[in-house]
């Protein structure tokens, strides 16, 4: 299925990725899954060019076994971004076009809100992008709404609960709970016996209950102070922020201070992307906890009776989403969790199904979220811990644009223009900033996988400083290094470095995958976070703030002790101040506070401030946007 | 393609919706659309048993005639409803899989809100219902999504760009709009263009304006406190009905008080159901009016530079939704306006096309909102009058139960057991209720339409009472009065209603279907109001407070005054007050407030307080939600 673009295909200069997208037929989303050994019957197809794959492939291709599993990661970025997903594609192409492997590529769905602001696309950009690279980025197959839907749902329910049981004495909000039939019968509804379970009642007739125990089951108690539930959507919209709810005269009072978080910023987000089965989503989702009681007991989506409907809110949702490279090769896009406060991986489903699909010859390459430091730590010790799945391959993206900054050059920023020195070759700046590079390589390797350097070259950059990155990253330990030109040249662009893969996978697998985690779950959180710290960030110390070492200590009563943890940190550096270029040394990682996200199944340590609504610029990018209303096609996005 | 349902399907008592929705296998949604002669390049699947259907079909079938034209409406409910979405399925039913006609059903989207907090299901319901009724009743082909991502980008836009404004001089203001490319060169984005059309500077380079041209150009100036605009989320979610935004430190004081509403009553939503095009709906996504400058001149979406961008995020929305009844009848799902402050009807295109596809011997059945007093009215005055089509029939829907609420019964109210008088004979009630259905159906005949009265019966329902609502249906000049038992029953149920609208349509267009509108656009906006509120609600006098007055003038003055009104009242009763039943006389009709949904297309005046957000019960409906994690399937939805 997979067919190389053709030269006379490749312009120059390389067009818009909206222009490529637009110019190059998709192959029906239908010949894509036939060829990728996917059944009909678990096709759903939204339209022409993209579909669901229904979880029946995973459990009928169960006894095969998984393909090559491959990690796109990247050294410390700029601003700029240093083009991970453009190399995920790319390498996909050339595997799949190219070098004639079966190959999946896995990756997030992006944010709608930043398509209208200041981003590129996250469809992978020129010559190695997701096509149709529009419906990509706008609704795709609905799981974002979906998210926000069941985000919203459970909300709702929190603020309605708090304001009923404020008007309602016990016995009145227990009838109202578990009314009668026109036979005079009550019941408890399914969602309710969990409840109940919850509280040790072990009584399934209502009428059973004694006063004391229907009281406990019907008030939920719950202390505003610590709701830590927000609203989300998936809008850039600053103003959502901060919000005060309950203004209206009809809510009497009972207005309470909260806020909007980017619907990828949802747990439910993290849970699409952790979950492994529907029974499991819909376990994650009832155990979700939004806030404590007052007696300072978690309360749960199940206690508010909604774990149900959020997963029927989800239910579609938890079926990745088939689509194409230009040059026809499968992809799977399926949730997108921010890569700080959550893991920033796509889904675990995505990768078992193309794992499956690939087969023990064929390849599955995923892409992690920010730096490797931060994506690749989390891909290994909260993702594959959660699958059980072993990878064998990082592929870690460096540009001579960043590593010449991490060796001392000027600030990149965003919609400014470059400095001289990231157009001029300078050999200096660039190997000071090889450091960087190294300790990501360096760190990679402690997890016991091969790591091959991808160069992403740009037409800036000389051949002799192309050399000297791979010299250095040979020297820190990299099995392979190598330039390649997807974004310019597409798959054949990145056929070196398709053949580096391979050749590494196949080291690794002879020497039986020796991947291991870099902490085990036993650990307490503080020895989690600290192992992390010191072995990945190359920390000196880490610290603690009184009311992260207060919850700490109730999070372990609590259980909680035994997940993974999660640390949201600035990506711009490997330490907390992000104009800390290179490879700071010596420097202290402090917790302001820390949270838990149960349903998804791991804490998480802020370590400074994260924003979790973008705002939109003075000129936001939908100036550009408008629609052919001959052609019904999409104009100037990207 | 139509398939009657065998009566060994026809189970007794007559089961919950999901599980009659569950039981029936729904065919394959592209055997549907061949049947309906829609070709396999027209139909958009959205899996197997849903598509979107493109708008070439219309273009295609230009030259055909159109089908016959049927609104189903109703007498003024109670709080329970009378069956008019079950009464437009059955209906469908019947013509197609009984009397072997060509016949297409177009109804609303329902809100996702209310789905999960009391209101039934609104895909009909029993035997004559949309299936699979679950899909129908959530996310359905993103629809609602997409117009809650639209509506909130707009939002985001106003906010952001009052907060930048505050903080630039007009000339960085200027230069941020209009950045310099690298070659030193810069151009407005088309939008932008016409924003400089509306301001009457006929420039095309940015270097070419005055300084005072470009601050005129850049510096919006919206007044806050003028701002209409409210941000939207499809979720009954009653704290959101007023909120504070910007209440975060980053915002910087620029707090101000706003409100969510339901996503259904955004105006994007009566947009999508007027729409005739994806050019037309360009346009009015543009035209939008969130508020008014400082001067008190409009402000658009596209002065905002977003309208391209709306209708981006709109263009999949604007293709009907094909799906099937439990009989196999085709199915138009499109749109869902509200029915007060908007006009509560399905789309334009939906009608269109199931004309043209039903060809002259065929039939359209669609739904209006509310009683025949609101949704009627705005089929004719607003919807018949945007797209220039020609309804034949109204069936007027009838219960029992009404009339005799009409006629004098005790209150009705959800959730709690009927009065004896609901359910035993007694045909005095009855009798003196019979006139709020005459007032209907006399209404109905000023548009030059036949009316045939559907009563909807229930297994209460003696058949002297059937009789006696009939008789007094043919005393009001009613073509024909039929029971119709498709609830328990499905199409069979229906098929004497089948046959009276087949007789009926024939009649009409043998008159050369003499349908009139109740008052010419050349109508001020205060005489339109006085036409509606005493040709139909049968008022004595209309009244407007200063307010009304006042914004009435302006709107005359900019030229809104030459748009079809909408009126804002209650359902509950023929006058503004909800608890005056049957035909209340002698009443005044007082305005409060009049705004105008430019891009809709209408003014509307607020006849007493709308509530745009519902609220969740003490025991929403999601208590009984859930899904079956071994097939998937979803528990316990109405």
């Amino acid at each position: 299925m997979p067919r190389p673009l053709h030269s006379q295909q490749l312009l120059r200069p390389v067009p818009s990725d909206i222009a490529i997208s637009d110019a190059i037929a998709p192959l029906l989303i239908h010949e894509i899954a036939a060829a990728a050994g996917i059944l009909p019957e678990e096709v759903v197809p939204y339209g022409a060019s993209k579909a669901k794959i229904s979880l029946d492939v995973r459990d009928r291709l169960k006894d095969a076994k998984n393909g090559n599993y491959v990690v796109v990661t990247g050294i410390t970025p700029t601003p700029l971004g240093e083009g991970k997903s453009t190399t995920t594609i790319g390498l996909c192409q050339a595997l799949g076009a190219h070098l004639d492997r079966k190959v999946f590529a896995c990756i997030r769905q992006p944010s709608q809100g930043p398509t209208f602001g200041v981003k590129g696309g996250a469809a992978g950009g020129g010559y190695a992008q997701v096509i149709p690279m529009d419906e990509f980025n706008l609704h795709l197959t609905g799981d974002i709404h979906a998210i926000t839907a069941a985000n919203n749902l459970l909300a709702a329910a929190i603020e309605t609960r708090m304001f009923h049981e404020s008007t309602q004495k016990d016995k009145a909000l227990f009838n109202r709970l578990c009314p009668r039939a026109k036979d005079g019968s009550r019941t408890f509804s399914p969602v309710m016996l969990r409840r109940l379970a919850k509280l040790g009642i072990n009584k399934t007739n209502p009428d059973d209950l004694t006063e004391e125990e229907a009281a406990k089951f019907a008030r939920l108690d719950i202390d505003p102070e610590t709701i830590t539930w927000q609203r989300v959507l998936d809008t850039c919209d600053r103003f959502l922020r901060q919000v005060n709810v309950g203004v209206a005269a009809t809510e009497k009072g009972h207005i309470r201070t909260t806020g909007f978080d980017i619907t990828v910023a949802s747990e439910i987000m993290a849970i699409l992307a952790l979950t492994t089965s529907l029974k499991d989503m819909r376990e994650r989702l009832g155990r979700i906890v939004i806030g404590l009681d007052k007696k300072g007991e978690p309360v749960t989506a199940d206690d508010l009776g909604v774990g149900g409907a959020l997963a029927v809110l989800m239910k579609d949702a938890i079926m990745p989403t088939l689509m194409q490279t230009v040059e026809g090769t499968p992809v799977f896009v399926h949730a997108g969790p921010f890569a700080n406060i959550a893991h920033g991986n796509s889904s675990i489903i995505a990768d078992q199904i193309a794992l499956k699909l690939a087969g023990e010859d064929g390849y599955v390459v995923t892409e992690a979220g920010f730096g490797a430091d931060i994506g690749m730590e989390k891909f290994f010790n909260i993702k594959c811990r959660t699958s059980g799945l072993t990878p064998q391959c990082v592929v870690l993206v460096s540009t001579i644009r960043a590593l010449k900054m991490h060796g001392g050059g000027p600030n990149v920023v965003a919609g400014q223009p470059l400095d001289p020195v990231y157009v001029d070759e300078n050999l200096e700046l660039l190997e000071r900033g090889c450091a960087n590079m190294q300790h990501h390589i360096r760190n990679a390797l402690k997890f016991g996988v091969a790591v091959v350097v991808a160069v992403n070259v740009f037409a800036s950059d000389t051949e002799r400083e192309i050399e000297l990155v791979k010299a250095k990253a040979l020297e820190a330990g990299a099995t392979a290094a190598v330039e390649s030109s997807h974004w310019a040249d597409g798959g054949k662009g990145a056929a070196k470095l398709g053949q580096a893969v391979v050749e590494s996978c196949k080291t690794m697998r002879a020497q039986g995958s020796p991947f291991k985690f870099l902490y085990p779950l036993e650990f307490t959180i503080a020895q989690k976070f600290e192992a992390i710290c010191k072995e990945i960030y190359g920390a000196a110390a880490v610290d603690f703030s009184e009311q992260a070492k207060k919850k700490m200590e109730i999070y372990q009563a609590r259980g909680y002790g035994s997940l993974p943890v999660c640390c949201a940190k600035t990506h711009l550096s490997l330490s907390t101040d992000p104009t800390a270029k290179g490879v700071p040394t010596g420097f202290t990682v402090t917790v302001r506070d820390i949270r838990a996200s149960v349903g998804a199944g791991f804490v998480y340590l802020l370590c400074g401030d994260m924003m979790t609504v973008p705002g939109l610029p003075t000129r936001p990018g939908f100036y550009d946007v408008d629609l052919d209303v001959e052609t019904g096609k999409v104009i100037g996005l990207f």
